[in-house]
């Protein structure tokens, strides 16, 4: 087992990365009373629901479980959580277990966040994607049918759980999903982990289990080190929105659930590398790099055909980092090295566009 | 014009109290970005919204009015108000300005809590209640079915903007809820105010300008030498609960809006002054002087009849303050000074509920 620590003072916790780590005894030192709410949703209850009660001896606990899928992280499913917390009399000292990939992360975590103005969670992510990133960094929240995570919170976990035996369950496009989101620390900001990964991806396909916990170590610490200096996004976390802007238009317009995140990630950061080497930023076989890898991820290289120029410019003007009607975009300033940057042409993004919908 | 200052580090922010205040250029320097929203209700819109949008020459801004009314204040309204910010795109640097009662003032200070992870607010409370109490301090949230408040966050505002004149469009039985928040003051721990309104209570139901200006500054400056001293209410902050617990359980079993919050409470301060003489910590005398004053102000002095000693329980151990099964209340150790305390029998407990159901 190794354990990282994300550094952000009194709200410091550790991740906790490998293998078997249901039947060791982690979870209990994190709870400070003895009353839980796991949350979990119904594909993995049967998986590991009963591992994860063996861990909370003498803690009083129920468990809520919700309908598995992005289409659910809305108010309405966050509402089941309160209701369950009510119901059994949760008080303001219980702590919420979220078992489960990243839409039960954020919104336990959101839940969590604002009931009774704020309890204690702990995560135990169970898909790659949510190892490497959702767990990591206390953005909690749920869409809004008018954009993704609009509506959210930051609030730190007291721990992250992360069982790299859970992989073994998760079908491929999840996997894959995973994937893009590591491929992600390699290209804003780990160029040796970028080189790392086009020699090893074929290892992380058949799920090598070194290869796996390697890859969610490396990508917690990129992840952790950006968090604790900039805990609230008013600076360089944003960098970990590569692809995520163009990403969340895709998942928006085609209603959540669609695509994985993750997938949608992909063909956002494909095309965030497209108009980085438009505007002179990375070469041509820099950008056949990043294609080659995710070709060889079974990820997608390009979003719904149906979806049109206007559609993509209407949906990014709502993301989060929009200002004043101009979309920040995270670009490649060099392959392995990001930048948030408004210091594009209009006409160069629509090439963009263009090209991706041709 | 008098200006308090809530004193929380970097999260400090002004009170502005007085008459005419509509007319002066008070909010324009608290908006930092050109966007922002009002949100109101249907009552108070026909009344102050024009106003309110004179203060915003230069800003770009939109307003979204809801329904009127505490049974409103719950998910499904709170929406409303991500609704119209997606709506018209605003973006992280917007600000939301609450103009109304406590409703209006904790449902638009959790959507600003909330809204892409936290954006500014502000508030401008119309009623005697929302200017003595829930627009200082940050706490904001909706309800439950299961219980009030249990959905929220701390949020402070960039500042309060209390124009006495608002209180002349409001109704009798709205004044009187509110003075029932101002004799809290005294109660918990001002008794010169306490004596002050047993002098002046008269005045105040006549709606004298200047007793009620005075009541406003010395309620707001009570609560915030609390909040200032404990901002997330680890401690001397649950004092401001005195009626509460009691005052909460009436309003879950009537339904929100049966009853007004202030009239709850109002009921819920004699139910734990009652209790405090059961226990031997003021005289009957002095409860005497606690039932005139509110017998005086027109409030309410007993709770529904239809309601029983269990439901109180059950309704009071859900209380945000109870821990382990244990209900805290906060009572009087003496006049005019209040504790927080689980330091009283069940059968006394028992016995205030069955006076007042009997």
């Amino acid at each position: 087992m190794k354990t990282l620590t994300v550094e952000l003072g009194e709200r410091s916790y550790p991740i906790y990365i490998g293998k078997g780590l249901f039947t060791q005894d982690l979870l209990r030192k994190h709870i400070k009373s003895k009353q839980a709410l796991i949350v979990t949703n119904e594909t993995i209850a049967p998986l590991y629901l009963e591992q994860t009660q063996a861990m909370l001896t003498g803690i009083e606990h129920q468990t809520v479980i919700l309908p598995d899928g992005e289409q659910y992280k809305n108010l309405e499913t966050l509402n089941l959580i309160y209701d369950a917390l009510l119901t059994y009399k949760m008080d303001r000292s219980v702590t919420l277990i979220a078992l489960g990939g990243g839409v039960i992360g954020d919104m336990t975590g959101f839940a969590a966040a604002s009931y009774q103005r704020g309890v204690n969670f702990i995560q135990i992510p169970t898909t790659l994607l949510s190892q490497v990133d959702s767990s990591v960094g206390g953005k909690t929240g749920v869409n809004h049918v008018l954009g993704k995570n609009m509506i959210g919170a930051f609030h730190q976990p007291q721990c992250v759980l992360a069982d790299t035996d859970t992989l073994n369950t998760l079908e491929d496009n999840q996997l894959m999903a995973g994937i893009a989101e590591v491929i992600k620390y390699g290209l804003l900001g780990d160029m040796p982990f970028f080189e790392w990964l086009e020699k090893n991806i074929d290892k992380l396909i058949q799920r090598d289990p070194e290869a796996l916990a390697y890859a969610i170590e490396r990508s917690c610490q990129d992840k952790a080190d950006i968090v604790a200096e900039d805990e609230k996004e008013s600076g360089k976390r944003a960098l970990l929105n590569l692809g995520h802007t163009f990403g969340h238009a895709i998942e928006t317009a085609t209603g959540y659930g669609e695509w994985l995140h993750g997938e949608a990630v992909a063909v956002g950061m494909l095309m965030a590398a497209d108009l980085s080497l438009r505007i002179g930023n990375i070469t041509e076989k820099e950008l056949d790099r990043i294609v080659a890898i995710t070709k060889k991820s079974n990820l997608p290289t390009t979003p719904p055909q149906e979806m049109t120029a206007e559609q993509f410019i209407d949906l990014m003007m709502r993301d989060k980092k929009a200002l004043g009607g101009i979309i920040r975009l995270v670009l490649l300033q060099s392959l392995g090295n990001a930048i948030i940057s408004s210091d594009y042409s209009r006409e160069a993004l629509d090439q963009t566009l263009e090209s991706f919908l041709a």
